[in-house]
């Protein structure tokens, strides 16, 4: 790994520094000021001349900050020399704006994309793409890795599977991760139904007597989760897990979720969550050592492909 | 509409003289050669300087010579003065190449798009694209046509819907799309459940003694609708309609559907279905008047919105 | 005029409103909303199929925020069909980013050049920039309006001028600036001399006993002017007037120009300075009837050299 | 030659399979599925990361088949981070249409040129463009190959030279064609000339009583062969010999050559010729050799200049 | 024509002023100045914004320096507003550098399309370009107009034609250009022969007691109008008439040509001849007529087909 | 530095020279030649396949041949697949042209920057540019070197510093390069003060009894020097040295300075200054080491940092 250089901007330092620890090298020296005035100052205190740079930054709150100093920070290493700009972005904001639900609508997942593209990346690196389809807003290189075997391994050493459990779609657009989870758990899903006309809330499926896992890739004002909450309690669910990959827990979100009763709240480090926002049932999973691990193969040339595989407990 | 020139390639000279004839507009003359040695040569018959112009051209079977007919002709256009060139794809090919299912994959929907935005194009127009995201693989505008409304209306003329009807997704991707025209409809949905494992197949939802429609974007192989009709029949449904945009039926498609005993197949024109594919219980809606009437909308500048609206009966 | 529609984000809503009152036209609606995840949503309420729309949106404080409504509103205008996207950005943030003063640096200017441009905007409507060259990080026309006549005929209406008068450049850099006024006041002008290496202070050129202005294209901290005035009290200027376009007026900058015994401060509303930092000797030019103006004359192809004429009062 | 990798798609895999014998290397497994509704489907079966990649396709018949296979799979590489894409592409087929001979003509060997660049190619490998100009339909590197010597080599072999042979340009344009055969051979030449007004075709040259080589970049129709051959013999001709880098044969071209008892028909394996094409006087001269060599010297950053000696026999 | 602004620059004003005058419309005011320094600087005196802008000017000697003009030309266009911009290039300098003859060498004339397509240019307009394949070199339109049919008019006035002339290619690759006049004035072809090894030239074809009419492109040093002359002089050649479209006449090509006792030297104005390189025996047919009659067909969205027919006296 | 290539062009033999004895390696060959109808011809007479090439070109008088000979040698070198390709431009000519100083100009200075990007260059070399800000008319990495540590030097061996001189900057956009300067020597200030209305010229600041320096980036016509010497001299100045990096002596101005009685004009040789400008007074300080320098940092990947400190005697 000759002439590799891991950066972090301020969007999740926590698991920038366990990147680093799983990559075994230490995070380069950058100075990211933010003015009295609203911008933004980088500067790298270290030379990156032919380098293979990888900047670490996930686009969560304040996702418009730390955008832009990823788009900086872009801008300085490329006029820099850096040979190679990877970036590591384990949250996508704006990924949900990914279509025109309406006339008249941006495509700002699009736009991100774009405005990393001309800014000069050399390769994404993206953790659960909120679609897949994400990966062709880019025209280079997309790493995607999936947390999906992370959850499953855990939620097999919880001895939740065949039998007890059922996997729960919380929408109607959920529904093949679910399936996914399902396989690797060997269990039936159940998808939540949500009636746009009169707002009524039902299961698709049978829930009764069961351990139920929502899974979804996101919680954000944790809306869908207490829907889901009520809609499966209601169908009779022994008790109710939700996992989810990025915890943007936007708002109340946290509180509400606390006052749930929920068997557990599953999340990944993608996003950093502030102390204030943990809950007593609340698991974190780490994505640094994947991320970490990654990184150390596609410096070196080699397929990530065997990160993907499930480890049973 | 001064300034408006309509094209047609080989790609669905029925649905393009349907559009024209709503447009109020004869088709342009050109001419579209297939030589021996496979090379495709086009000569435009009558000047374009100036000229809004609108090419009709589905990408279906020969896809490829389709995709190639459309970029020569672009290619024509754009170096003959062409002031606008607006393709009309009601079938976009390769949309279900969308991303990278496995490592080391294309993602040919989005160089479909790479090959059309450079080759000139400055409008594109599509019906039912199979992934909302697709408009995202441009950057120019995509006029998004969507033919649910054609669908409810006709459904509705067969009085079916709330009471007597279930909505159908033939598998988990198609959820959305089934709670779409449940919602026109008034109707439950429930959704054919395929296990990747062991090839099971279910039904999630209750759809005993009730009419079902199978929706989905298209109908390519035929066996996710026989699939879903054999798990319909086995949970007690009815009958069966089996719904699609894109008639693509490959293979020997329409010989399998044909044995199915379905009440009926109810398609659009966007992709020409040759005689020999017909079936007796086969429904045609053509959606000529609706990208007319949106040709006739762009051209002069207004809002393509009330395209949308559903129609009773 | 025909087909003229004006927009405005949340950046300067007064300094919109002014100018579409100069234009003749309402501003379109839009909705802009910023989610409690820190996302950002723009919808348009009105078709733009076929318009020369006008974005009014500084680029100020919270300057990231203001930027990225500016760049979704731009894709969301591309899509939906406008014909000529001008964006008119009275306030250029990160314009001193113009360059690498040491090694390693963004160039953070040029790369808002480039977002805005791969954006597709096509014309960028300008207010004093920080330094001409900004002109040329676009290859797309720019049309860079100057407030020099209005501070010039501000001046004069005071009775400001020869004899009685020098303008005075606050650092090395402003010379020009300071030169430029001065020709249409018809007086000479001084420096103000900030020694890198010891900090001192001092005053190039003659001043006792005169009227001052010190002129300057942006007031942020303050700090130069600060400085500049305490040099040209203690060279004996009779009083010293504070001009400034952007009242950028960040941190304690109101409160400390408070207590500098200015005669005036003298600023336009290119950044809407909120009533918290209103000062007693605060005098505002609205550059809103020019911008209208120019708006106007762009629109109908005409000339905008006019603007640029001084008005004796 | 560390990190080079060798793919062949269907265009032309007998070739493919010459080169990589001479390369020294096995051909890297890729599938290249063609499904009943026309698609294409590419995977690659084997990590191509930081790999200096050649990729063998003749744009041959099916052209637009092969052309897609190509550009799905440039796609596919460089998403699977490829560090170098070379495309070896023996036959450029659509190199013809080059020019707009008619007004609102495409320019498709331009088209195809830039389909290619914009996929994302390093590097084009190609033998014996139609016309030298097509070079410059590309920005990036070509390394052009001729087979000149190839055939000069052949001849001389034969015992054709100085003396006894003329060498003749069958049209206008392959004038300076032959005149580089004729160098090299120490010969004369002679031009069919083809009026266009009434088709009549003579010769323009003394040919009686001479071997002849007709010499030609391709063979499609055959029907230059044909016209230049009963000049020819109507000339006086000892006997002719038919020579062309590509063996395009469509149509009836193979039968109606055989008719025509030509001395022999010299061609190269830059397209792959099926049996039933062959016929008794057809000796095919392999371009595998030269293009082995070509990647190993490029791939080892050295000079493709020795290629071009003729060897004599 | 509304809005349509005509400009030349320094390359060649006479034909500038004989387009103007065809057009119907005067040589819209700029100032073009070269510095004592070497550097170009160009004003517009005259608003452009919205106009529809033709620019005349032959990349003739000094090249660089009009090719510089030019450049800065459309710089200056583009950033002041110009909707159309066209480019009027009677003369293409570095046509010639069309190919690399030889490994290592530059595509100067695809570098001249690339630099002209950056800078902005909408179209284009070219005077029988050196190869067809240069249209290719751009991918917007491109406006070729031959002057094959002014020739073809002016020797049919001489009563050139069937039984009494020869049509002459002075090289083997003239042939196919020589062929075209041929077919306007119905007479048979030759073809000048110079052999690369030994330099000995010969004429293919019958000129004995024949009116011989040397076709090429241009004149540059006449070398090879020279040996052709001498060549057809010594087969018996009645007399010799030279014709070419671009009078380059570089170096002391007039003086030469003035010793070789021609019957005419027939050259067109798309390059402006100094009045000491006049000849009494040269004749100049004006480009002037019909290029201001392709401005008037292109900026009223007419086709320019009509100007090619061959006018009969 | 394995694989790195020097080649210079016709700008500056004598410094590409002294830059390749620095670097320790030999100019390689390329022939360079401009025919007698002004075109130019470049072939590289050595392979640079994947080399790491530099080449040597300032863009003085001839401009526009030089700019040209640079351009078209980065085509060839593209075309011949060098791996980097970086330029080396000691004198960026047109550099004045960076902004639109009146409506309807040119900014030449970001064409040059444009034509050049998309020539392919990967790296731009650069000595005291004229504005810091055309580091931002490209987006590519640019190195730019400064001369202010040789000057400070140079001025240090002959004892000028605090207590005796004062840096005067010759108008008032040159104060900050004065700044500069004086802050390395450790003295006061001044300015020359042209008012554009009357012409008057005056000093701002203590010259009385001083040597002065006059610092400027170049000196073209050589009025500003001129009139500032004027200035000096009646404001008391003892002596007069005036330096400038960029020696381009337009027209008549080495005589015109040769009237001057300057004690010293400091110039460096990133032109090449013919013989016959060359003065008594002239000191010429070489950047070829500093370039040299530079060429084997970057080459190496080292930072090129330490160039910038200042050398005392």
């Amino acid at each position: 790994m000759a002439g590799v250089k891991l950066f972090t901007l301020n969007g999740n330092v926590p698991l920038a520094e366990k990147i680093a620890k799983e990559v075994g090298l230490p995070l380069s020296p950058a100075s990211v000021k933010h003015f009295a005035d609203g911008e933004i100052q980088i500067d790298l205190d270290d030379s990156v001349r032919g380098a293979d740079v990888y900047v670490i930054q996930p686009i969560s709150d304040p996702v418009n900050e730390n955008l832009m100093e990823l788009m900086i920070m872009v801008d300085a290493l490329r006029r820099a020399s850096a040979h190679v700009i990877n970036v590591v972005v384990p949250y996508y904001g704006y990924a949900r704006a990914d279509r025109k639900a309406r006339s008249r609508e941006p495509i700002t997942a699009k736009l991100v994309a774009n405005l990393l593209t001309m800014d000069g990346i050399d390769r994404f690196v993206a953790v659960d793409l909120h679609a897949d389809q994400l990966q062709g807003f880019f025209d280079l290189p997309v790493d995607h890795l999936r947390t999906m075997p992370l959850f499953a391994s855990y939620f097999k050493s919880l001895h939740l599977g065949t039998e007890n459990t059922v996997v729960v779609a919380p929408d109607h657009s959920g529904t093949k991760h679910a399936r996914a989870l399902a396989e690797l758990l060997n269990t039936p899903i159940a998808i939540v139904d949500k009636r746009t006309d009169n707002g009524e809330v039902g299961v698709i499926g049978h829930v009764r007597g069961q351990h139920t896992i929502i899974i979804d890739d996101m919680i954000d004002t944790g809306n869908s989760v207490i829907d889901a909450t009520k809609a499966l309690k209601n169908a009779g669910a022994l008790d109710v897990y939700a996992a989810a990959t990025h915890a943007v827990l936007s708002h109340g979100a946290a509180t509400a979720l606390g006052k749930l009763n929920l068997k557990q709240i599953v999340i990944t480090d993608t996003i950093n969550v502030p102390a204030e926002k943990h809950l007593p049932n609340m698991v974190t999973l780490s994505v640094g050592p994947m991320l970490g691990e990654a990184i150390k193969l596609i410096s070196t040339n080699q397929s990530i492909h065997p990160l993907f595989e499930v480890h049973d407990n």
